[in-house]
């Protein structure tokens, strides 16, 4: 797989996933400015992997500031967190990543190469992400059987997070183990993240896996093809209430109705403790135009309106468990959640 | 509305629905085979109208052997039902305008205009669909409130019928008796009838309406905006089950989930007398590799493999009631549907 994320020199260079799989584009950001518009522009996307750009996004604000005023204050620091966390609203591990790195930065503030202090921590939150990745996988891989067909929406692929993938990470370990998989992957409406992410890494990794379009999830389940579903999320309430990509409920839905195992994969930076329930986990409204359009071809007259939101709530009671690098979290979910934030 | 089937000369002509909104180009069909191919390639589509299609397509059958070889005979005729038969399986008008079509050769066969007799029968299940359409935008109207907003899905509008439309006539109906309607229409991939047909013929009656893509349902459901579902179909079982749009099932299953009422409009040639249950009606599987592109732009990469099921079937437990051109169908359908055909 083509490296997704990566620092050299003072830049911060990310594959632009709005091209992929047609053409592999790098976005160089050296500023806080190309960072927010890499994060707002969908050039990245995925909870994990929004969180980790905006660490690095962090350091470079930083260095802006130590370059054109030559001294950091309290009142900076506030104005990068509040410029990155402006960004996108939905995906917790936004905020996760900028607390910690305003944590950093206390530790560090007094230290001569703070500059560098910064960016070690960015590449911890990182490479912790990835390593995260691989034990969701471990504990997750359990769960599916061999000849297993599984459901899988958007991308929680290695695309989405530091390295791996929470979602498709479990499928691939299974794969790994020597379990024979299929996957369906739902195309994700608007921006297709699962015919061109999705479909593209397991395609890539030899596992089997067929592209349907969003509105397929209903058939799938009625002609008993689907054993197990498996997604990814953006941010998860002290009762398991999980916001993730628009889509997410209906099938959680259907698989409740056909009495199929509906699973979320996400780290623990993915849970908001701060947030009892989905009712005030806050939903991005994107521009309709976004729908309008795929790739510049319009799908309606322009004078016609469209909406578009990016996420949905999953009610806690669709969901069969939480995989975490931690291990499977499982009812009553609202007591083991809160002891992950102890 | 610009007229989109009508027969001139010898031919039928056919808007071809591909290519709105944005282009309006005719397909003429002078041969048994043109007929087939635009049912098939879905020049046309929506149930209804794919039985009037059949039904002009019939009287070409008859006029190319009538000048081939100057006679007709039953094996003539039913070779013409069976190409037509074959051309998409699920929608049950296409079957039930054939049968008609026998019927009348049946009738008229001895005659000597039998030609002239034929095509009078597929214009008179041309208007009688028109009118039913009016009469089932009728009763359904009713069920309207002033300031509802309804969603439907796919194009259940004056396109795929002979005028006028189930699902949308209901609409348009209570529009123009004054009550302000909103509508939500989900795009309906991959061929987006949704936001290329519905979304331009509600625009053009005055209508508010805002395309969504179909994996909103969910948060639609989830924000309180829906007050009313309301769908076409292609196939009623005798309980109720029914077959429509693929991305039926899930709407009815979030309509159950949020108690929101899910209507279904349909002519009485829509519903089976011969089929028991949803589960022995046959579901089309189209190519692909149509789920694949997008006007020629594609949305993954060749070598990855994708699924396309035309159609759902909406278990009858979801299903508030029938809107037909003979009144509203409440519980028990079995014993009202069977009431239909005495």
């Amino acid at each position: 797989m083509t490296k997704h994320i990566y620092w050299k020199g003072d830049s911060l260079y990310l594959l632009d996933q709005r091209e992929l799989p047609f053409k592999k584009v790098y976005v160089r950001c050296n500023t806080l400015e190309d960072t927010r518009y890499a994060i707002k522009n969908m050039v990245i996307r995925g909870a994990p992997l929004i969180g980790i750009v905006a660490a690095y996004g962090f350091v470079l604000g930083i260095k802006e500031i130590l370059k054109n005023k030559g001294f950091l204050n309290e009142k900076e620091i506030k104005r990068i967190s509040k410029a990155l966390l402006n960004t996108r609203p939905t995906a917790v591990n936004l905020l996760w990543a900028i607390k910690r790195m305003e944590r950093a930065y206390d530790k560090y503030k007094e230290k001569q190469d703070i500059e560098a202090s910064m960016l070690e921590e960015a590449v911890a939150i990182h490479v912790e992400d990835i390593e995260n990745n691989r034990m969701i996988s471990l504990f997750g891989a359990e769960l599916i059987k061999d000849k297993d067909c599984i459901l899988t929406h958007c991308n929680a692929g290695s695309l989405a997070m530091g390295g791996y993938g929470t979602a498709l990470g479990v499928i691939k370990a299974a794969h790994e183990s020597g379990k024979k998989i299929k996957v369906f992957a739902t195309e994700t409406r608007p921006y297709f993240q699962g015919a061109r992410l999705t479909a593209w890494e397991l395609y890539n990794e030899g596992i089997h896996v067929e592209v349907v379009p969003d509105n397929h999830v209903g058939i799938l389940f009625h002609k008993k093809l689907i054993d197990k579903v498996i997604v990814g999320a953006d941010r998860i309430a002290l009762n398991g209430d999980t916001a993730n990509k628009v889509g997410t409920f209906m099938i959680a839905l259907c698989a409740k109705a056909h009495n199929i195992p509906f699973y979320v994969a996400a780290p623990v930076s993915t849970f908001d403790p701060e947030i009892e329930s989905g009712n005030l986990i806050p939903i991005e409204e994107r521009d309709g135009n976004e729908v309008k359009n795929f790739r510049g071809l319009p799908i309606t007259l322009k004078k016609i309106k469209a909406r578009y939101y990016s996420f949905d709530i999953t009610d806690h009671r669709y969901i069969s468990a939480f995989v975490t690098e931690r291990g499977i979290i499982k009812r009553p979910f609202k007591r083991y959640i809160k002891m992950l934030f102890p």
